[in-house]
């Protein structure tokens, strides 16, 4: 049997400070913030191409719907995964709200929907997100600019979802089929969002690790790394400890003058590194993400685990001989991560691979999707601010637009999101694994 | 005390057919179409400069909300009007949400807002529509082409509501007052939408006289002309007969060779007529017009009028010396609605004003908000169908754009709009009188 949605979808938004930290060639605790996670994911995932029980059809979709000029009524090809097998007319229809990679690599990881189909007699769609996968509007020019870009955003992928929906149900003479949407992480908020905005085609959401609460100041912004050092905390404080203190002995070795060779050797990097900064965003990373997917069972989605990886990897650090330094312990741990399958001789620490189609969620995050994060004192990251002014200005200088950070909240809710979806008897499932970073801050109401 | 809200909002969305049978310079029972209801407002509606117990204020408002282009992000200056005197710290907001017109004309006509003001210690709020009145994005130019034009549409204005109201009551640090938005016709919509769509902003909504089933296939098309023939057939089966019998006397004369004089002469033109179907389109427009503000009293939203019109446009009818023709009739009756008031000694029946800023509907009509209106065999119009192809090619040639006649209903709910807004407990209060052509005809919900 495929894992449990509500395990298996704990995806990729952190965000924290600056774009460059790592771009600079060096860093300091003053900018010692992690670079968006994403990069990271997309650096180290793998292609996979697992056979798939869909069939895949294209879909002419508009490109803006929101306005009328000439333009805007282009037709872009939006890609579905389609499961008829167990579907009789007029029973359900369960929607994946395909979120920022290729669809199949969502389809291939959400064995909830599939699991649960024949008992529904359900049909089965997974939509790919504009701009992702194969689902460019511009084909290989969609990420050429703002003027390509500015068509990526949730309201135009929810519109797309609403669209492809009513069409198909029309083509298959089954309006009458109720629709539930399904997603995981980005793809859970679209999920809640998608009812909320659009109750008259869906009945009901689930909303796996949703962060419908990360926007502007509904929580603490440090609640999401709190969390993440929570995990590790719960595990062993031990644990904690040695990752709190590993940056600082990273900072230390970066100052000197062989730091560059130094790290090279000591993080068995396939290539000499540019960056001190690298290390730190490779650590980080392994830390983030473990915690985002530490499920209970051995599991591949972001990368081949063992069952409760966030135990090993405190286990590796616990078990570690004494006299090893913070550093070297944390590179033990991080290294559970990168090579838990033994098949990495040396990391590719600085050299970045896309093969989900992962780019565009930078641009979200520059425009719609600002979920200020930092790290307190409390945390085993670096703590670090959020200077919004400067993050504006780092946006407006890569793709010449401002962000708009009270724009998520103006559009789908902020403090009073809750009341509503409590007044509303809203259909909304929220399933959160009780460690998931995104539930345990508060950043997705249960 | 002002006349109540129900009652006083009865305005102008009916579109029939063609947008060029009066342009043709000649009709014929194949193009005897309605031209666009709100043309005629336009051209007969007086300017009025109410003394109005508000203050204007502009808010700097996004042109595009739902794309992130460089330019998306241009301020335009939206006008409001705000009322303080009764309101304190956390009372309610009442907000009206402005139309296809400018805004101190519906303030001047919701009375209901002002009555109720003080028993609530409300806020009250008018807010100007984008691309009417002040509130023109491209300033003279708003209105140039469908490159500009393409930023007027239903979703950008609830945008704005959203953000003005937004903004406004942070800046009243007052974010826990409750809001509620009030609306007519095309406001009506836009108030049961914003409801519908932002419920985190607004708790509850009424929608005056809204249309909301008026979109693609939801009642049968000929509803509001079947209605508006009923309020006349109800007061007066003869009124019907030589209201439905007048068109045919009036083709009649068209085909004759001194037609337009004849007609500039019969029907007291202050200029020479250039177009037979300008006759046509003048008696249509006073006859659904005047169905349409039926009102119990005395009133003047689009004309000075008597309480209840129709039964005095039937009385003019019936009372008229026998021997006269339908059509001389018809022109009696018409009189009441240019002329209640005794001042006019002839009639402008060709030249067109637009002292309410009114001009862009057409443009909304020919994208969004496309409402299929036919007319039945048995209104005392003459009966005509609906080709869209006909339609959707005019709008192309006139803008450069298509219709996209399932947008609406995709993005606000069709057919089962009603069952949504049962469960959601919407809190919308759909206020019709019961003669009013938009709710007789089922196209709102009562």
């Amino acid at each position: 049997m495929a894992p449990s949605l509500s395990i298996f979808f704990l995806f990729i938004i952190t965000f924290c400070v600056t774009l460059t930290a790592a771009a600079a060639g060096h860093f300091s605790l003053q900018t010692f913030f992690p670079r968006p996670a994403y990069q990271s994911l997309i650096k180290h995932a793998k292609t996979r191409k697992p056979k798939l029980p869909f069939k895949t059809r294209y879909f002419p979709q508009t490109l803006d719907h929101f306005s009328f000029h000439p333009k805007s009524s282009k037709i872009f090809y939006q890609k579905y995964l389609i499961n008829t097998q167990y579907w009789h007319k007029g029973s359900p229809i369960f929607v994946y709200t395909g979120n920022e990679g290729d669809i199949e690599w969502f389809a291939a990881n959400t064995g909830f929907m599939l699991d649960i189909a024949p008992k529904f007699r359900a049909l089965l769609l997974f939509i790919e997100h504009r701009f992702c996968g194969e689902s460019m509007p511009f084909g290989k020019d969609s990420y050429q600019s703002a003027k390509t870009l500015g068509y990526l955003n949730s309201q135009q992928a929810l519109a797309d979802l609403a669209v492809l929906i009513r069409s198909l149900k029309q083509n298959l003479s089954s309006e009458a089929s109720p629709v539930v949407v399904f997603g995981g992480s980005y793809g859970g908020l679209l999920a809640a969002w998608f009812r909320l905005k659009y109750p008259h085609i869906a009945i009901g959401a689930l909303a796996s690790s949703a962060p419908i609460l990360q926007f502007d100041k509904i929580i603490p912004w440090s609640s999401f790394y709190d969390a993440v050092s929570l995990d590790f905390k719960d595990v062993s404080q031990n644990c904690y400890e040695v990752i709190k203190g590993s940056w600082a002995e990273l900072v230390a070795i970066s100052t000197r003058k062989q730091a560059l060779a130094e790290l090279s050797k000591a993080f068995r990097t396939c290539k000499s590194l540019h960056s001190t900064a690298s290390v730190l965003e490779w650590l980080w990373t392994a830390f983030v993400y473990t915690a985002m997917v530490n499920y209970p069972t051995e599991a591949n989605f972001l990368k081949p685990l063992p069952a409760y990886p966030v135990q090993q990897m405190c286990k590796i650090i616990d078990k570690s001989p004494s006299g090893e330094t913070k550093l070297s312990r944390a590179f033990a741990a991080a290294s559970l991560y990168y090579n838990y399958s033994q098949t990495e001789n040396c990391f590719e620490v600085e050299y970045e691979v896309d093969p989900h189609g992962l780019h565009g969620w930078h641009w979200q995050t520059c425009t719609e999707m600002v979920m200020p994060m930092t790290c307190s004192n409390e945390s085993m990251f670096p703590p670090s601010g959020f200077d919004y002014k400067r993050f504006a200005e780092q946006c407006r200088m890569k793709y010449g637009v401002l962000p708009r950070p009270h724009w998520i909240t103006t559009e789908f809710g902020g403090e009073r999101i809750e009341k509503v979806l409590k007044r509303f008897g809203s259909n909304i499932i929220f399933s959160n694994g009780m460690q998931d970073p995104w539930s345990r801050g508060g950043s997705s109401p249960c």
